[in-house]
C-alpha cells in the first residue's frame, strides 16, 4: 500500500525555508508570489495490512514535529 | 491562487533520508514498511494573473533539480 504523508509548519510558525525561496523567486524576477511555505512529502510503501493506527503513530513518533507540523496522509 | 508542488526525487537516484526514516522506522518497531522516499512540498500563494509558463519556469530555474527530481503542481 502506497501512502503519501504530507508534512507542513502550522500557521504562525516561523519559516525561514519558505521566505528564502520567497527571496530567490522574487530576485530571479517572478512578481507576484505572495507567500511560500516550505514542507515535506514522504512516500511509504508499506504492508497492506498495516493500519490506521499505526500510520498514525508513525507520523506522531517519528515524521512530524507534532508541536509545530501539521501531518495529513493520503493513500494513493 | 494558492498552488502546491510536488518536488520528489527521480526513480533510481538514492534517497539518503528516505533510507534514515526507513531504518527509524524499523527501529521503533514498525515493521511492515516496504520503501521510504523523501521528497518536498512547497506552498505557493500567487497572483490569480500567474501563468502555467511561468509557474513551470519557477519550478524548473529553482524548485526543482530536474536533473534527479521530477515535480507535479496541484491547484487548490
Amino acid at each position: 500500500m502506497k501512502l503519501r504523508i504530507f508534512v507542513t509548519l502550522k500557521p504562525g510558525v516561523l519559516d525561514p525555508q519558505g521566505k528564502a525561496i520567497h527571496k530567490a523567486l522574487d530576485g530571479l524576477g517572478f512578481g507576484g508570489v505572495n507567500d511560500v511555505r516550505a514542507g515535506k512529502l514522504i512516500e511509504l510503501d508499506v504492508a497492506d495490512s498495516t493500519d490506521d493506527a499505526a500510520i498514525d503513530e508513525m507520523c506522531r513518533k517519528l515524521l512530524a514535529n507534532t508541536v509545530i507540523e501539521n501531518y495529513r496522509v493520503e493513500r494513493a
